[in-house]
Parts: structure tokens; C-alpha cells; sequence
């Protein structure tokens, strides 16, 4: 095995032309960790945000880009009992995903389920673990209630739209286009709307007999934050994953009080490896079931070879995918 | 008995001068509902909102003031189960405490302990139902944990410090003079800050060795909302129980996704009967041996009798009392 391989890496902040194919060491792992040959990797908002110099990755963590991907156990760090050699992995990762390996804390990785493709499972990860904590662990969405959820094709999206079904809610997402819309039905969605050509406060209002959704999934931030809460139901709960409008606004807090609501949020990358792996045990619990089954896979939009990484960014900078856009290292010419 | 009594309602919005005292006919109790002579009833300041215009009664309920109360049952509705007549008991009510006779649910009062005067007892409900709520079933505080909470020397402050000392928290007050400082203090604050003269976002922090205390209780809104999501710690939860500077703000609410905040609220009055019977189930196991015990009495500022609301409102008007006003209706001339 050489001692190189290659990697994405960003000499400046900006489009996706700063993106560069570099040759970095391979990675070693350390206590607890695995180092994985990965054969896919996810591509998320937060990596389109640290290109754009928004998000700085947290400290210690390397600058390679890229926060889940999926492949082979190859090498164990000291004291790690989870897999073995040769397994293969999905994980979470506070960078250095695309890549041509990556070490991953046996914690925040989970077994790929048998039958299940590695581009599926490179997928899974980030959006999987970031639906669960928000919606499920945070919002606490139940049976019965229903959920608003915003980006209803993005890879968040789709998955809290699967999985909020799977768990019996019903589901209302917003989206920017009749097609948009016809794709979240055709993931599950109860009811879509098209934000474009409808107010979501009315449509969701009338989908839900006026009471609104007792649960909503934003990462619109903006002027959909007193928006968010006027839609929702007394004793509603919101769920901030993200501001792409922006996180400031003049708000009136009053809907707080007056609906008894809980407004909360966190992103995925900043947490602790210890929490992240609580988060995996759930996951493994709750959510590797369904996947096994087949139930509630991750819907692929497109997937580009890593030297490509330049157009998988530029489809995300466009926004017309649906579901998510996943890099692949199938051939290792290191 | 009488069939009408004295009652205090408003003639318009305003000061203490239009509060009036007038002849009302005694009501009737309801099925579960039993009628209470009233011996006193607390002042809080939704009493002071609805004077001055800002706070109608919910639907349904009566346009005498008072949110709550303690005396004597005297009358059973139809199925009432839980008191006997001549039994003591402070209760909520959604209006009606500040007359010689009110109609609590029997599910939304409990029994005043023995040896628990009955000024004591009316100064009860409405401020530990509200900490009891916001502090501990919706921002969770735990043993271990520390809470900043303004407003320290007000019925709810004075309340939550004891409270939140007798479940083994740490107590940081805020105040507006050092003489209110010192009365947080005595009520067992282990830090009271003055806000006049200290910035309570630094203090607080240094309070606590930079991490910020993991729960806020707020009633004051404006400026302290951002100041609130600023100091609090990663993964805390800030409660909301009023908005004594407003509920509008330009606000920047990217701390609530950094340090995955949790912000709720509520308000007492507007819950159905149903969820006050809930919590009121949750005080009589946790709070009631307390105060049967003499621990964590409310701590009264002063008493007037029911003919000198006036000069009862103009007190907390006035902002100077420490702990909780309350009218009496010992005399009953009807």
C-alpha cells in the first residue's frame, strides 16, 4: 500500500473551482479508530459552507473535506472491539472524507447492512444521524403527530420524510417547484407544498385542519423562523438545523410563551465523539432495522468519481438534485 | 349565607385606580369544581398585565381578578372526590381569587399542609405551578446543574431559588440594587448579581468558570433574550415565562443550533384544566412534602386586605417588595 493518497482539500473560500486533488500521508488510526479504504462519501450542505469559508472545521479536525463515508475496515487502532479487518463500515467523520482513506472512531461507525449498496450506505450517516437527533431525539416527533419539514428533496429532506413515515407521523414538506413537490409525494410526503406559489403558514394550516404541525424541520432560518412558529401546533416543537437565509431576524418571541413551544437545534460536526456515538447506538437500534430491510434507504440523486468533486459541488450549488449527490473512489490509482 | 359578595374587577385599562370593588353574585361550584370561601389570595403580575389591558381572561373565564387562592371548601359540585367540606386548600384558578368566594377544580387545587398558614398557602400556586413547570419539567434542571434566574427577588424568584436549592442545584439571582442582592441571598442564592451595576453575562460566566449556567429562567425578554442564549451553556435550555421588556427583538439565533440550546415557555393561565391537573399531581408528590416540612415557604412581602387592592398593586408596581403580596379576606362583612 502506498503511503499517499489523494484528497480534496480547498487552497481558498469560494466556488466549487477551489477545490483541489491533492496527494496527503494515508492517515493513521489512533485508540479506538479504524482506518477505512472508502469507497463513497456523502456531499453535504456543511461542506458547500466550509468551501464558502462558513464553516471552519472544528479544532483539531484535518482540512480534507467530507463528514460520512462507506468502506473497508482495512487496519484496527489500539483497543478497538467493534469490527473487524475487512467489515464494511459506514461512519461519521469531523472531516476527511474524501479521500482515498479515512479513520473513523469505531463509535461513530456502524455495520453497512447485508444486501445494502456502498453508495447507499456512504449516504446514510450525516443526514440519517442528523434527522434522528433533531426530529426524533430533540423534537420529539411522535405517532399520530404530524411533521412540516422544509427541503423536502434535499438529502435531509428525503430521509425525514422516509423516516418520519416509518415511524408513523404524518408528513407535509415544502419544496421549490411542482417537480420538487412530486418527488417528496413520491418519497412519502403526506402533502407537498410549493413554497414558490403557496404560503407554507396557509397551506400547512389547512392540511392540518388548523391546528397546525405539531412538529416543524428548518434549515431555511430567515423569515421562516416567525413563520415556523405561527404554523406550528400549540405545545409545538421546532427544529433548527440550519440558517440558509441567514440567522438573524427581528422576532417576535411571544408564540413562545403563548403556545408553550420548544425551539432547539445543533448541527452534527461539533459534538463530541462520545455523543456522536450515543447518537450510533440509537441508530443502530432504531434505523439499521429499516435499512436492512430495505425500508427507508437513502435516495440517491447523482454520484460523481472524486476527481469530479468540482461538479458534485456545482449540482449541490444549484439545487435541483433530489436526495443526495455521493462521491465514489471505486478505482484506488494511488 | 349571602348570595352576593365583594368581588375586585376593572372598570377600564389602567393603574391601581381602576381597580374597583363591587357586589358580584357568589358563584355556583361545577361538576369537580368546589367553592371555596377565600381567607387570601395571591398578587401576581398577569393580575398586573390584565389591569393594564394586556392580558384578557381566557375565554370562558370571569372578569374578577385573581389567579389564586386559599380558604375553605364549602360546597361540593357533582362528583367532586378529593375534598370535604371545611378542608383547607390553595388552588389556580383562570380568575375569580380576588372575591369572598371562588370555584376551583378540584384537580387544580391541593391540600395546605398542617401547621401551613393560610396567607402562606395563597401565596403558593400560581408561582410553583409556574417554577415548578418551566424550571423543572421544561428546562429540566438537575441536581448539579446551575440556574441564572432574574427577577430574583419576586414571587417566581424567590421561589425558584428555593426550589432550585432544595433539588441540589446552584442558584445565580439577578437583582436591582444591592439590598435586593442581599435578600436573593438570604433566600439561599449562592451568587446574586446586580444588574445595575454588573454586566450579568460576565458575572455570570465567572460564576461558573466560563461554561455558563445550563438553565435560564427569564421573565424580562428585550435585550435579555440574546444576552440569555449568549451566557447560557453548550446544550442549555433558557425558559421564558414572560416579556416584561417586550417579546421583539432583532435577534441572531445561530447559538441556538452552536450550542444546541433548547428555548420553550409557557404561561399557566391559558392551560386547560387537564394539564394544571398534571402538574398539580407533580407538585403534590415533589413540593408538598417540602412545604409540609416548612422548607422552601414563599416568602411574603406583605398583606392587604381585599378593600386595599389598590394599594396592593401600586406595590408591585412599584417593583420595591422581595417575595410574594397577598390580599386577605379574614373580615367577610357580606
Amino acid at each position: 500500500m502506498s503511503e499517499q493518497m489523494r484528497a480534496i482539500v480547498a487552497q481558498n473560500a469560494g466556488g466549487p473551482e477551489v477545490l483541489d486533488l491533492v496527494q496527503r500521508p494515508r492517515p493513521k488510526p489512533g485508540a479506538g479508530e479504524v482506518l477505512v479504504r472508502v469507497q463513497a462519501a456523502g456531499v453535504n450542505r456543511p461542506d458547500v459552507m466550509q468551501r464558502e469559508g462558513n464553516y471552519a472545521p472544528p479544532p483539531g479536525a484535518t482540512d480534507i473535506f467530507g463528514l460520512e463515508l462507506a468502506g473497508t475496515v482495512e487496519e484496527l487502532g489500539e483497543g478497538v472491539t467493534r469490527f473487524t479487518r475487512g467489515e464494511q463500515v459506514m461512519g461519521l467523520v469531523a472531516g476527511g472524507a474524501y479521500a482515498e482513506w479515512a479513520v473513523v472512531h469505531e463509535s461513530n461507525a456502524l455495520p453497512v447492512p447485508e444486501g445494502m449498496d456502498i453508495v447507499s450506505a456512504a449516504a446514510v450517516p450525516e443526514t440519517y444521524f442528523t434527522v434522528w437527533s433533531n426530529v426524533f431525539e430533540r423534537a420529539g416527533l411522535a405517532r399520530g403527530e404530524t411533521i412540516l419539514l422544509h427541503g423536502g428533496t434535499s438529502g435531509i429532506g428525503t430521509t425525514a420524510i422516509q423516516l418520519a413515515k416509518c415511524f408513523g407521523a404524518r408528513v407535509i414538506a415544502t419544496a421549490g417547484s411542482e417537480e420538487k413537490c412530486e418527488a417528496a409525494r413520491r418519497v412519502g410526503a403526506d402533502v407537498a407544498i410549493n413554497y414558490r406559489t403557496e404560503d407554507f403558514v396557509e397551506a400547512a394550516r389547512a392540511a392540518t385542519d388548523g391546528r397546525g404541525p405539531e412538529v416543524v424541520l428548518d434549515m431555511v432560518g430567515g423569515d421562516y423562523m416567525q413563520r415556523n412558529m405561527e404554523v406550528v401546533a400549540i405545545d409545538g416543537r421546532i427544529s433548527q438545523i440550519a440558517y440558509q437565509k441567514g440567522s438573524r431576524a427581528d422576532l417576535d418571541m411571544m408564540p413562545l410563551l403563548i403556545k408553550r413551544l420548544t425551539l432547539t437545534g445543533s448541527t452534527l460536526r461539533a459534538r463530541p465523539v462520545e455523543m456522536k456515538a450515543r447518537l450510533a447506538a440509537e441508530l443502530e437500534r432504531h434505523v439499521l432495522p429499516l435499512l436492512a430491510e430495505g425500508r427507508a434507504l437513502p435516495l440517491i440523486d447523482s454520484t460523481f468519481p472524486l476527481e469530479r468533486v468540482r461538479d458534485a459541488h456545482a449540482r449541490m450549488d444549484a439545487g435541483s438534485h433530489v436526495g443526495k449527490i455521493v462521491l465514489t473512489m471505486m478505482e484506488n490509482h494511488s
